[in-house]
């Protein structure tokens, strides 16, 4: 049937229809149908919401995200029939059923995920399904190759290529702005693609946005990396794994992180920029996303098997992930604090111990140092200057001012000190409780907002002694993040004498 | 936040922001925030979608569905704050992990649903972790109760109010065009709200109109009921268990129908009618949703218990499915077939037969007819005429012509006749195949489009006899289902020797 264009200028997907016309076509809501461009040659399927009152009959309403596949003008012809049910909507049924999928069903999903041929929902109940009837081992690997395969890779001549990983959980895991420069001052090749925060304070490449551009094509990651061993960008901005952002962004609202798409997206990103040595970092503890060390070693053999199957070698750190790394969480405060560490200050031990040890793992993989010598090897090129001069270089390549150092990062103007209410031990700081505070103040949007931890979980401090600095740029969002700090309480001063039981006296 | 309000003309829900005020507000894509008209005092949460061009800083862009319940006008201002995470998403996250939802947690879903503050991948996933972790009969009833609660109820004085309910999946069931007159003829009271067909050929609203309108309020639907003792209504006008249609449209993409919320929904609707003697209809065989009878019977235990849970009592008929009921399939067909019944003709044989026996069963559980004398109680009144008579009241007071007989009805004028290709056995009528046939010819949009059978399963037929004709009312529609009865080829005509088994000859 042949249609008028009605552009409808919104960010979405999907085609509005007359619900006569609909009916002729003989769609439903929820149904498909193609739209053919034909001057251009240009075809797309789209998901009908049909009306008898958004637009006349004879009209088509095409949303900017379908029209960007079609380049149709306002008062063109399109034509419009009705598309085939979309098989991976039986595979989907098939693992809600608690099936296995094969390879060539999983290859379907992803592509009309990458290619929006599901809606939001169908993916959710495709997310939903793996949640509960967990992926196994085969079923991962060929969610990780199709989610390889829908997007860019790089093809680096040069072997190893280095990469790692963390899987996030707890604040202030800046690791990476150390971890990479010592690995590319080593002479090793990490093409390294970061997260934006979602939940969290600060992605990793937020926290690199205080220095430098982060957005950047496959081809330049590759182009950059060969220069100067390394980069830190923003991997949404890449075409690699596309498929990843969809699942994420299905997953958002339950804060769900659906074990076999986990793996498979942090996989599939590590393969897809050529990596053959990888570390992974699993934070574990109270309060991150991995509760135990059991749970943690599980995981960890999942990530070695399902490198083994792409011929990467992994291996896995369990990582201390009760307390924030450092003493920063919100983008400014934590560049300011890895820079001043690249620049020589010696502490907080933390950060340092972690990140060097991260990268020890790494040159021992890679034969750049020899087994139990990586750490040392690592806190060589941090201690001889070589890592800040490699980290200069890839903020250089990326766009961003060489010189700059850690002096020059203010944090927010706005400020609010926390003291300890009475002398003893901070014997808890929530990680979840920091996050939201430094959120509500800002972070990471506002590059200046976060928190400054004067006293970590253990110290000994005495009553009236700053516990926290919340920052923010703006002094409302300071007075709404004091707010959420007196809703939730994230720090508990104490005696180590936590309570006393008095004898019975009988009476 | 105060924003100036941007209307979008089209008719689906939430909210547009500006990345920026999203950012200022602390709102990613999928978060809600409240929106408050202070003029009126209305207020309203919806979902947040994030945009950098399509309106500018300082606007919301808030969508049709969600302004229905603001009333807020282009250029006005609006209050908008971040509002809380719903804790129904938690619920349906506690299901997803396998376990079970109490009362509480049940009605705030509900209640999140219908208020549409969950978006349709969030019902979704709810559904989706309903299906694979099948709610027990606590949780069935809690649904039960918070899909009636949340929607109108009919109260009628007099007892008992009669109803019924066929599961669905055989074409051609025409079968409460005679039941509710029969019913209501006896003197009982049958409120009986149906459904549009959505993957069928027809649902019995859609056949009721072709006679008189359908949509009515809850109260119209009372007091009609009141007045003539039974109405045939399309129940999705009338706010009775709301929830419904949305759950429905969620598991429309898949084809599935999760248990627990059929049998929910199912109830919920008899019981807000203020019913307390109920059949249930379950066709049962191949190509219906329940293939054998052992599945039919625990449905139907199920259905019973639930029944006991609200002092209703249900008995539930196992029916014959393989085959359509009666002769036609669609809207005008159909009705012209249950009309001629009414009118005295004495076939076809299976419509009369398990009209009468429905009819009769509730005859028997309303105390109108003597155990084993309900059939004979429902076969006097269909053919002492009292039957037609109350069909023809009930056609007028909802607003149709009452003096209609089954010869003014007329199918679509475009017909083709399909032919027996070889003289044998009809020995399959694919009832799935024939549903798309007559689906492609129009139905049930097309009132007149269908399908009629002259010779149904198990019929010896000649070669080049009539085997069904397709009635369309438009050309093309009819060329496309000549089209798809081609590709999926229904009926198979064999002799009775289905294959020969020749004796092994040794060389």
């Amino acid at each position: 049937m042949k249609l008028t264009v009605k552009l409808i200028d919104i960010g979405t997907r999907g085609v509005l229809l007359h619900r006569l016309d609909a009916s002729d076509i003989g769609v439903l809501d929820g149904d498909r149908v193609q739209v053919t461009n034909y001057t251009k040659g240009l075809s797309a399927t789209a998901v009908v919401t049909r009306t008898s009152t958004l637009i006349e009959r004879g009209t088509i309403g095409i949303y900017a995200v379908t029209n960007s596949r079609l380049h149709l003008a306002d008062g063109e012809a399109a034509e419009v029939r009705d598309a085939e049910r979309p098989a991976s909507l039986d595979y989907i049924k098939k693992k809600m059923r608690g099936d296995r999928l094969t390879k060539e069903e999983t290859y379907t999903i992803v592509k009309d995920v990458v290619d929006d041929t599901l809606s939001p929902a169908e993916i959710t109940a495709y997310i939903t399904a793996s949640y509960i009837h967990n992926l196994d081992m085969d079923e991962v690997e060929y969610l990780t190759r199709a989610m390889v395969d829908s997007g860019e890779r790089l093809t680096f001549t040069t072997k190893p290529i280095v990469d790692k990983h963390s899987i996030g959980g707890v604040p202030g895991n800046k690791i990476s702005l150390l971890v990479v420069p010592i690995i590319a001052a080593s002479g090793l090749r990490i093409p390294k693609t970061s997260s934006r925060a979602i939940t969290g304070a600060g992605g990793t490449a937020d926290l690199m946005e205080v220095l430098a551009p982060v957005e950047f094509s496959a081809s330049e990651v590759q182009q950059m990396t060969q220069k100067v061993g390394g980069v830190i960008v923003w991997g949404g901005a890449t075409n690699i794994a596309p498929a990843d952002d969809r699942f994420i962004m299905v997953e958002y609202p339950f804060k769900i992180d659906a074990r076999g798409q986990m793996l498979a997206s942090v996989m599939a990103k590590k393969y897809a920029v050529g990596a053959d040595v990888v570390v992974i970092d699993i934070p574990v503890g109270r309060n991150t996303k991995v509760p135990d060390v059991q749970e943690g070693r599980k995981l960890a053999r999942e990530f070695m098997e399902l490198g083994e199957r792409f011929n990467m070698r992994v291996e896995c750190a369990l990582t201390y992930g009760e307390s924030p790394v450092g003493h920063s969480i919100g983008p400014c405060l934590e560049v300011k604090e890895a820079l001043a560490v690249l620049e020589g200050a010696t502490n907080p031990n933390s950060l340092i111990q972690k990140s060097l040890s991260i990268a020890g793992i790494l040159l021992e993989m890679s034969g750049k140092a020899a087994l139990n010598h990586g750490y040392d090897t690592a806190e060589k090129l941090l201690r001889n200057g070589k890592a800040l001069e490699k980290f200069r270089e890839i903020i250089e390549i990326q766009g961003g001012n060489p010189k700059v150092a850690s002096g020059d990062i203010a944090p927010g103007e706005h400020q609010f000190v926390v003291n300890a209410p009475q002398s003893g031990y901070v014997i808890e700081l929530n990680n979840k409780s920091l996050i939201s505070i430094a959120r509500a103040a800002g972070a990471p949007h506002d590059r200046g907002a976060g928190i400054y931890i004067h006293a970590k979980k253990g110290t000994k401090v005495a009553k009236g002694e700053p516990i926290f600095t919340i920052y923010a740029e703006r002094s409302w969002r300071l007075q709404k993040a004091i707010e959420v700090g007196r809703q939730l309480m994230p720090v508990v001063v104490e005696g180590m004498l936590v309570d006393r039981v008095p004898q019975v006296h009988w009476v």
